[in-house]
């Protein structure tokens, strides 16, 4: 698997990717899931990826030639709105070319895209593409968007992120949830991808390949667990006599042996 | 869906249920997922389910009058091993009955188990069934079991709860794994039902039926947010230039402009 998250703030775009890929567990690889097209003052857009790795990567090399009606490529239109329907539009070639082979062998044709950047003239925009090509994209409501195995590192993305949390503080909730997702699942694996797209810089300013040996995300993994254990100490223990009468409710749950 | 969650410690075992079911988003009920056999001073079984609400209720039908070959049903059966056994030859008996139905309406037969528990001369034991009637054990390296939405809430358990851990601590750490995947996952839902069994008193002495009203979880609910978040603050943010040097890595990921 893969889990890739996004986060699109008033300052900026997070994003971050791990690079397991597995076709069953004896059968792990490492493959990087984020492409990041730059045209430095003009455009940045960056993509991560997850589901069929062949199909990640066959978008990965037909993106860059594919055109709209009017001759426009990736390079040149003018809306991060067009870049995402050229996106779609290559996986919809792919499924054309692709799709019936795949299903007579009873593979799903199944992929997911995060992309994200700023085009010069507009704000920072982050989309989310689906197999079929269709896609939504990012509100102050809904912020952030995950592919792959998202739901272990949900939680704490729900609690902290808001419009205005800061590009690195944003950084260290998407490591967080990297982490809890990272302890929770073989199927997503180190080295991470993590890249913090400063609004208006259009071009890359902050990144970071994070293996074993990162210090940063030792301290993460080490302080994260030590504070959570300590919040949870702290935390009254259930008090019975509050947390319910004795057996209430459980009148219609409970059977007694009959006899 | 559900999620269900239950922990086999050294002083006995936590049982957390939660009691939504849906058929989609506009057929939302209340189920309960928590069924408890007693005889007191003699066995306590604990069953949670989840998946299809027709079998689970088929089984909760079925099982008392289940026989083994030596004709010992789930009130006389000597241990936990031959009442797993009993439950799950119940859901291969549902099976025979249904399966092919369901099976022509595209009806995948779908139903999980957790059962826990102690017959008298024996420890606390606590198992899941899958839906072939196939079981394991819960052991002091995995000492808990979850069935329906699991991934939100895994991660707080996976950090806090050991062998030696305290049953009210343990209880604690299940309304904590819940109330993330309440907050995550709309298919999960209160009123919830939580059971601690002490070890060795072949009765239920502390049972608590849970809902919006309740003072405990509800501290849970803004107490643990707000440790989280205020954790969160004081973890230290990214030091670039600790975190990696600019750019290292990125090279091969990134496409520039040709031209």
């Amino acid at each position: 698997m893969t889990y890739c998250v996004a986060m699109r703030l008033s300052s900026g775009i997070v994003f971050l990717s791990d690079s397991r890929t597995n076709a069953g567990v004896d059968h792990i690889g490492t493959f990087r899931k984020m492409n990041v097209f730059e045209a430095e003052g003009d455009r940045i857009l960056v993509m991560m990826t997850a589901g069929n790795l062949a199909i990640s990567q066959a978008i990965r090399q037909a993106i860059e030639k594919k055109e709209t009606p009017e001759g426009d490529t990736i390079w040149t239109v003018p809306t991060m709105f067009e870049a995402a329907r050229l996106f779609g539009d290559v996986i919809r070639d792919i499924h054309k070319r692709d799709g019936e082979a795949l299903s007579q062998f009873g593979i799903d044709f199944n992929c997911s895209i995060i992309l994200g950047g700023q085009i010069k003239c507009e704000a920072p925009r982050l989309f989310q593409l689906y197999s079929a090509g269709n896609f939504i994209e990012a509100t102050d409501e809904n912020l952030y968007f995950q592919i792959g195995e998202a739901k272990y590192g949900k939680p704490i993305i729900d609690r902290v992120v808001k419009p205005d949390t800061s590009l690195d503080e944003a950084a260290k909730c998407a490591l967080i949830s990297m982490d809890s997702t990272l302890r929770s699942n073989l199927s997503v694996g180190m080295p991470l991808d993590l890249l913090c797209y400063e609004k208006d810089a259009l071009r890359v300013t902050r990144f970071a390949n994070i293996d074993h040996t990162n210090q940063y995300m030792a301290l993460i993994r080490q302080t994260w667990g030590a504070r959570l254990q300590q919040a949870f100490a702290e935390l009254p223990e259930p008090d019975w006599t509050q947390l319910d009468q004795q057996h209430k409710g459980l009148g219609l749950l409970k059977t007694q042996r009959k006899g």
